[in-house]
């Protein structure tokens, strides 16, 4: 015998099947309960609960003490919604959006995450159950206005151990690593300020920072951190307001500062009055940690950011601000002006997978998979003449020179149309100085075809 | 004999007490795991779980063949993090400061949301079950750029109930209602341009147009909408840009739109060429829908948002646009730049608990409590004289007007001081008339202690 779920799925599904083929108009009463239960040889309780989930999904409305009617029609979805837009310029955004809008048969060594296979699937099923079990006040309640105050206790441990050392009350919990750096930008930057970014560096930078009508300036990126003669000659010629960094491994040549280029940018910041915002988000990647800029400052002038859409996952939103108290005060406001709470369940998933003993050993073995990775990729690139700028000690990127004469650019375009995202130098580049660069993710470069379009695409251009 | 989990427990409590009382100070190398296990008569595994636990929780920290050291200090959490700012001034931001940063201890009929027990805590029990179940992707990857698939179809099936007919590609997730407003913000304005809100009207949308240094200027409500005659000398005084306001019920009045004053909004806007930016958060309060500018205006000059938080969860953090494919183009490249993605798990979420048959009996059981808790409080407000302006039909909020000569502003201060937060009505008025108006959350006015306190005010002010 049939069990109940399925007989309640059959209703629903001759129901829909009815409207779809237009037998019942919007509008059309359907059938009473009972009715449609003697109809369709079923009890009344399973008719009933069919035509409730037909009403929640909104297919059928009810109408008190008359039944319930078929609702209006629906506009179609637009065929195309999925798929690589081939007529977009390749701007700061060309990569996030193919990255984001193509499905699963698209391959995307260009894309900025690690494969869904890679990331913390175990933990976030545990967190998610041990929520399923929580306190009313965490499922149903707005975040403080700093947001869930263990997170930011942890955090604040976390912080230590890379020796920034921030009160849990100087960090602000916000949506995400981007909303973090918004809202800065919002707190500290006027409509026409100039801001110092890395040449090249995270192209979402270039977006962002075009969203807030400002200028933005590029220094050029050393294996070292960025060049400190070419920072200095910036900071007289433009007065920036500020700087903005990756903390840990860059984004995206995988190079990390050293002590004595940290050293130097803060002197020279603050000669300047500058102020640095240093994104650490990919923290967790590095097998031993970089200096940070927060650390050597003490969260005077720098502020420290991040979020775990790397590590963790990137299905839930969560990030942080880390700044001195009266900063963070006024980011307050900002972001409960501009976004009202900040996600308390999300941080409550973050906090119950970060603090789960199996999430440093998942760490572990991606770290050990991204060096087994740039193991086999370095060689396949060197076949195809594709050059690393450097070798990264740790993390996902790999940052390359395309042979002399081609265009990254045209070539990914090319790639795009054999479902290949590439990332084109000139998305990270203020200056456009990296047209013949692309960026190799290495943890979603292990299918053969990726080497085989691109190679064909770079013999077309030859 | 112990359960394994409590031994684990015991273990962490001893280190942790032993680094709180600084036996063990910052950089201590803890026991090995062999020597800590034989000292308290446990197994090896037991110890190696509660060093990891800990190291998770980052009190401690391995070294790679060397074993865990205690990790630095972290700066203590200020003393007075949570509770009632009484020195702050009551401005746009006031009431929603002091709603989220206060505690349990105290009663809040100036916040704008339900009680946590009055909230769909049985169907985020049940969705966050269903998603600790779901695909790999769902609970580690990237929303696409417009957001989850089949909760925009579900809500184009829902916006078809109030006769809105968008299709589920002019709707674009976001992370929240008021996300949604700030990206129109920066889509449509520039600083300095103008923005007509209702006066009274929703305070954060205040604070909203000042983070975007707009000018906004307040229309008069009425028991039918906007006073339609101050709506067009407004259009022909600033010439704004953008008209923001609620669909159905009204906040703080409780007031809705009437069909003829909706069809001449619509026409003065269209000889105005100005956009309407229509909240739809209180839906699915109303027992009957009132008229929507988005579906007399087919979604050409009106944008229609909305969010979840105050029926579903406000600890999960979803929301929404409807708008002209066009605008929605450009507002995802906005929403990338600006936040990255969208909430993918919280979408995920919301699709479950709407979708559930048992949402629709949820909502009806608030309506009653709410219908009930109507009852109950006008005769009270009555008794110290306290006028509604207005006894809506359906929603959370009553509008009132204090008794002759008080002030709103030093009530509610007054009354924080015995932890009872009150909304004072200049903080949702623009031209700032509305200094003798409280607005009351009708949920959240049940205790008779918030009578007893308002009372004393009042008469103390008298």
């Amino acid at each position: 015998m049939k069990q109940n779920r399925t007989r309640i799925s059959d209703v629903m599904d001759e129901i829909q099947s009815r409207i779809t083929s237009r037998t019942y108009l919007p509008g059309t009463r359907l059938p009473s309960v009972r009715a449609q239960a003697r109809a369709m040889e079923l009890s009344v309780s399973t008719v009933v609960e069919a035509y409730e989930r037909l009403a929640a999904e909104g297919f059928i409305s009810a109408r008190r003490g008359s039944g319930f009617y078929v609702t209006g029609p629906v506009a179609p979805l637009a065929l195309a919604e999925i798929g690589p837009k081939l007529d977009r310029e390749v701007d700061p955004l060309w990569v996030s959006r193919q990255s984001l809008e193509t499905d699963g048969t698209v391959l995307k060594p260009g894309c900025g995450w690690l494969p869904a296979a890679w990331m913390y699937e175990s933990g976030m099923r545990r967190a998610l159950r041990t929520l399923a079990r929580s306190d009313t006040a965490e499922l149903a309640e707005y975040a403080t206005p700093l947001g869930h105050p263990a997170l930011r206790k942890f955090l604040a441990r976390r912080m230590a151990t890379t020796g920034v050392e921030a009160a849990p009350d100087q960090i602000m919990l916000t949506d995400s690593g981007t909303q973090a750096i918004d809202l800065i930008c919002r707190f500290l930057l006027e409509p026409g300020d100039t801001v110092l970014v890395d040449d090249p560096c995270y192209f979402n930078f270039h977006a962002l920072l075009k969203a807030h009508r400002v200028r933005a300036v590029g220094v050029p990126y050393t294996p070292n951190g960025p060049d400190v003669a070419a920072f200095e000659t910036a900071l007289q010629n433009h007065s920036p307001r500020l700087y903005i960094t990756n903390s840990g491994i860059h984004n995206p040549t995988g190079a990390v500062l050293s002590p004595v280029v940290a050293h130097r940018l803060l002197k020279l910041a603050d000669h300047a009055d500058l102020v640095i915002v240093e994104d650490d988000i990919f923290a967790d990647f590095e097998t031993n940690p970089a200096p940070r800029l927060a650390a050597f400052d003490g969260l005077s002038r720098v502020i420290q950011i991040s979020s775990f859409s790397k590590t963790v996952s990137a299905s839930l939103r969560c990030g942080y601000i880390a700044a001195r108290p009266d900063w963070i005060e006024g980011l307050i406001d900002l972001k409960i002006a501009t976004s009202f709470g900040g996600g308390r369940l999300a941080a409550n998933i973050v906090l119950a997978a970060l603090t789960n003993s199996g999430y440093r050993k998942h760490m572990e073995m991606v770290r050990l998979r991204l060096a087994g990775a740039m193991e086999k990729i370095l060689p396949r690139l060197d076949e195809i003449g594709v050059k690393p700028w450097f070798v990264p000690r740790a993390g996902m990127f790999l940052w390359c020179r395309l042979p002399a004469g081609m265009d990254a650019a045209s070539i990914a375009r090319s790639c795009l149309k054999d479902k290949v995202v590439l990332a084109p130098g000139n998305a990270f580049s203020q200056s456009l100085s990296a047209g013949d660069f692309l960026r190799f993710n290495i943890a979603q470069s292990t299918d053969d075809k990726i080497f085989n379009v691109l190679e064909r695409a770079l013999s077309e251009q030859a």
